[in-house]
């Protein structure tokens, strides 16, 4: 047992080492559904809600109010710019993503950290999307550009943490490999 | 020529299909290159920004000013619920692009809409992230519900539209097609 708390970069790392053996333990701990919803108002304009998930099959009860969020196209794609894109949305998810990773396994790998950027960029071709042939409908190519200060670890170090990162990252692996997804529609 | 503007669904019609005639006569004016940047805060907190996009190999100036995101994760991971976490973004994202799909093919068509919305989920194993075994880092599953009403379509055409989104939906081929995922880190 310790009284000490280490909290390094913001995290606690005996929470995330806790976490850890909870799931080895059980690994229904470690299983999430994680929930959006969006409604759309006028146009290319939909707003959006993010509010509680489930966690280890139960419904976590942290979040007292949801997140809203605007979503919609420039005037060039027929919107007002009331708020990002879609796909603007998934190069953000990424860069967020790649940010906790990095930070999280930096703290418990004794990596402090002072600074940490990510640039995202992705190529589209609108041209599926209006029914026109041609490239894909998604992203052709996304780059991702970090930006890094630590005052204790070497090049090689954090280097080999972004790799980590990268392998590990839950939405680089959902734009790197297939996810079924299923829809289906209710018309009232 | 026509003097009036048909507008359906919040959608300018003309305009819609006047851009689609201007990425057949040049596909340059199909691409663009969409952007978004990160700044780490503390922990697991993370502001993103997101402002002016590349359109046809130039920059589009619509935007005025950046939209600001705040992603966190809850306190289960580690977190203080400043904001959704990365991969809830991306359901959100799926919701947005879908929505967009729906009610601009519905104005090309001809049906007018009075409600769309979405409910997302995906579901999530973090032993991956965490460093375990376990399964793939990213969603295994994502389910999307969408409830459509329309005075003047049948079910057969809302379904059919439906379908049509799905196959032409940008985020929807993200998140089924791998996409090549370049990251590069400098350290300062």
């Amino acid at each position: 047992m310790s009284d000490t708390v280490t909290i390094r970069n913001g995290i606690d790392v005996d929470q995330l080492l806790a976490t850890i053996e909870a799931i080895k333990d059980d690994p229904v701990v470690g299983t999430f559904t994680f929930k959006a919803s969006s409604r759309w108002r006028d146009g290319t304009y939909n707003v959006g809600e993010i509010g509680r998930f489930v966690h280890a099959g139960q419904e976590d009860e942290s979040r007292d109010e949801v997140f809203r969020l605007d979503g919609d196209e420039p005037p060039v794609l027929l919107g007002r710019n009331k708020g990002p894109n879609a796909v603007e949305l998934l190069l953000q998810a990424l860069g967020f993503c790649y940010a906790v990773g990095f930070v999280a396994n930096a703290a418990a790998r004794g990596i402090e950290l002072t600074g940490l950027e990510y640039e995202l960029e992705g190529d589209l071709d609108v041209r599926s999307f209006l029914g026109l042939d041609g490239a894909r409908a998604g992203f052709t190519e996304i780059r991702a550009k970090g930006r890094v200060s630590s005052p204790n670890a070497t090049k090689d170090q954090l280097d080999e943490l972004s790799r980590y990162v990268q392998d590990t990252s839950p939405v680089r692996d959902c734009l790197t490999n297939p996810i079924p997804v299923t829809t289906t529609l209710e018309i009232r």
